[in-house]
């Protein structure tokens, strides 16, 4: 059976997986930067951009395993984009550019259907009003004997954990009080008794969180 | 100048330093002893508690740093005990017996003043009612060159940390998420521009943090 799994998911001290006031010019809100900066250091994140460079380090061994045995992916609509409710025009293709880093289907959920989306380099986005067990049934019939990755936004995430429906969770605790946003934990109260979690802090000064199915 | 301390302060992935329901029977309510198994395991702890054995691993070391150098507490009434208002009469002198573990004069936050307490061991508790910055003096002053330790419970760390009263934070994330009960991080976005934060995991499945003042 393959798995779901969620990876390079940055969390702050208290919680929030993203800031206050996502908009077209800070997709994070006002966290900015702050949440990823360990992961924009890393090889992979440069190689997913079509970048050369970023460090080899344990943050970036971490990172990585991202990438093998993924056959598809969910995203929530808030992942997307930074609009909200029905489609204005059909312009916004996401933030990734012509050639997104996912090169599987992406299966994006949202109230407002719109045709499927045909990217370079293999990624086409299918934009699915159905609920998230669907949602995962349409993603592992089209991702074969590979895995199904949760790319977030934050509610997404903790839509599937809530659900029991995802196998493997890493996450990356940024040592920093953001205070504001959307937090992934609420309504997860006992989550530690249906996974084993690993803690393994690295110099970046990132704990990685690795949570995987009991 | 001597230093303002916090130690072996233990908090849940979601930020939870107690749980929902303190009693008599559950001092940390729902969360019973699931935030302290690390320190239950220390020889610190063991010893603080007139018993032997316990580990001497690197969580038993930073839980030890607890004693040295302390000369006053600071403490809300929340840590002292679980009854709220007027006190109904003087009997409960604490959690911790004849002989409490603290061994210096202890300053109670209480908006109801009684009798200063003194018990065996050298612990002996004031029961104040001022602001925090006024409890510091008194701790100081009592602490001569020694340093005061904030001892909790978390409104009380709150609060120090908000009014910048503090100059050294220990904290264990321990991987339970809690759900509900006192979060410490409330109200203190950006705490880290004002701190070094060091994270450090260990085999325990602990995180400490340290917190040291810029």
């Amino acid at each position: 059976m393959s798995r779901v799994r969620v990876h390079n998911f940055s969390i702050s001290l208290d919680g929030f997986c993203t800031g206050e006031g996502q908009s077209l010019d800070a997709p994070f809100g006002h966290a900015g930067g702050r949440l990823h900066e360990w992961f924009f250091r890393t090889r992979t994140f440069r190689e997913m951009h079509g970048d050369s460079g970023g460090g080899t380090s344990v943050d970036d061994a971490v990172a990585r395993t991202w990438e093998a045995g993924i056959g598809a992916e969910i995203m929530g609509r808030n992942k997307f984009g930074p609009q909200r409710g029905p489609w204005e025009d059909h312009e916004w293709t996401g933030w990734w550019g012509a050639n997104p880093p996912f090169h599987t289907p992406v299966f994006v959920l949202t109230h407002y259907p719109r045709p499927s989306l045909e990217m370079e380099g293999g990624t086409t986005f299918h934009f699915v009003d159905v609920t998230p067990q669907e949602a995962l049934r349409q993603a592992r019939e089209a991702a074969g004997d590979l895995d199904v990755r949760i790319g977030g936004g934050v509610a997404t995430v903790r839509e599937f954990l809530r659900l029991d429906l995802v196998d493997h969770v890493h996450l990356a605790v940024v040592p920093i009080v953001l205070g504001r946003g959307e937090r992934l934990w609420d309504g997860l109260e006992g989550l530690e008794e249906r996974f084993e979690i690993e803690s393994v802090t690295t110099p970046s000064g990132v704990t990685h969180l690795t949570l995987t199915r009991r």
